[in-house]
């Protein structure tokens, strides 16, 4: 199998049939996918949050614009982004990184002094547009992830961001909600979208060459 | 392979062998996997600009952060996203998929028509960060494709959007540049980076499990 096969096996999924369960197993492959990912300077400025109690999952019902697959599926995972960058977290990925490394603490502070000089004088707003899109790679990859294990899933944005935020009380850990993916299995009678041809604009359209 | 082995084997490279290039096969397939990227509403709001051409390139070095990755690099994709969202931009996307899936057009105008009440309301910023997002999940899956077909890669932002816009014409197109990919074969011998362990923060820290 390959990444563009399993992409093109996937759709967003419309409908979760509630008896299937996604295992832990293939559960942990697609967060690791998103543990993987490239982000901005390293400083994965992101975090997912697994949640799979039906009764935390009802409570998120109210602020999701497709409650029935918040309700029907295995797993929600929410991609939750830094609410801004500050020194003290920049700070921490690099000791962290150094230590890992066997190098000084320290060795790349003429990098982070510049990261610091560019972020810390932006605005939360701006900060946050910036850290949000790291987040977007992550979830492409663990989308990418549940295909190849033939995972149903559905990336889903257009919810109540206040509603999942309280109830995951994501502000204690400086987090934002940025976009949910719902995992499962589709109900195929419900999920209307099976059935309909995978469309996506022309390459000549989508590629400029120079 | 699978895609976390694919995302184990990437880093970002420092360093590329000018004399190396990638070839159009592979580049097709890492285009092919951003353009098979899930966005939101199915609007693919973003587009890849393909830069072979040495001359371009050269002009595109004064506005990189890392020059010698652009000169050496055997090709540069640059991930531009819509400048706005517009009504006739919505629709276009819309009618090409109804006429591909043999439907009316117009079978999903309640939900055109909700989309442009949100997006056509906010500020040309507000809809540039949500296209950005976008664009990064093209991005994630372009890295990954490049990964699965063992071609190096670096994810660079950090750039002079002026000067790639300019030199590229993006705004004829409608289009700013969000991000570039380096694409070649790594020069070990100044790839300083290749050397290092992959770090990454650990599972129980990335995760909250609710």
């Amino acid at each position: 199998m390959s990444l563009i096969e399993d992409l093109n096996w996937r759709h967003a999924v419309k409908a979760y049939d509630p008896t299937k369960k996604v295992s832990k197993k293939n559960i942990d492959k697609i967060v690791e996918a998103a543990r993987l990912a490239p982000t901005s300077s390293g400083l994965q400025p992101f975090r997912l949050i697994v949640v799979e109690d039906q009764e935390t999952k009802e409570k998120l019902v109210k602020g999701a614009l497709n409650p029935d697959c918040m309700r029907d599926c295995s797993h929600v995972i929410v991609f939750a982004a830094w609410d801004r960058y500050t020194a003290e977290r920049i700070d921490k990925v690099y000791d962290f990184t150094t230590d890992e490394r066997g190098l000084p603490r320290g060795r790349f502070s003429s990098y982070t002094d510049m990261l610091k000089s560019i972020y810390l004088k932006e605005s939360a707003e701006e900060n946050f547009a910036h850290i949000s899109r790291q987040a977007y790679i992550g979830l492409g990859l663990a989308l990418a992830q549940a295909a190849e294990l033939r995972v149903d899933s559905t990336p889903a944005e257009g919810f109540d961001t206040h509603v999942v935020d309280e109830v995951l009380e994501l502000e204690k850990h400086g987090l934002k909600s940025v976009s949910l993916m719902y995992v499962g299995y589709a109900n195929p009678e419900e999920d209307w979208i099976a059935s309909m041809k995978k469309v996506r604009i022309p390459t000549e359209e989508f590629v400029i060459e120079k």
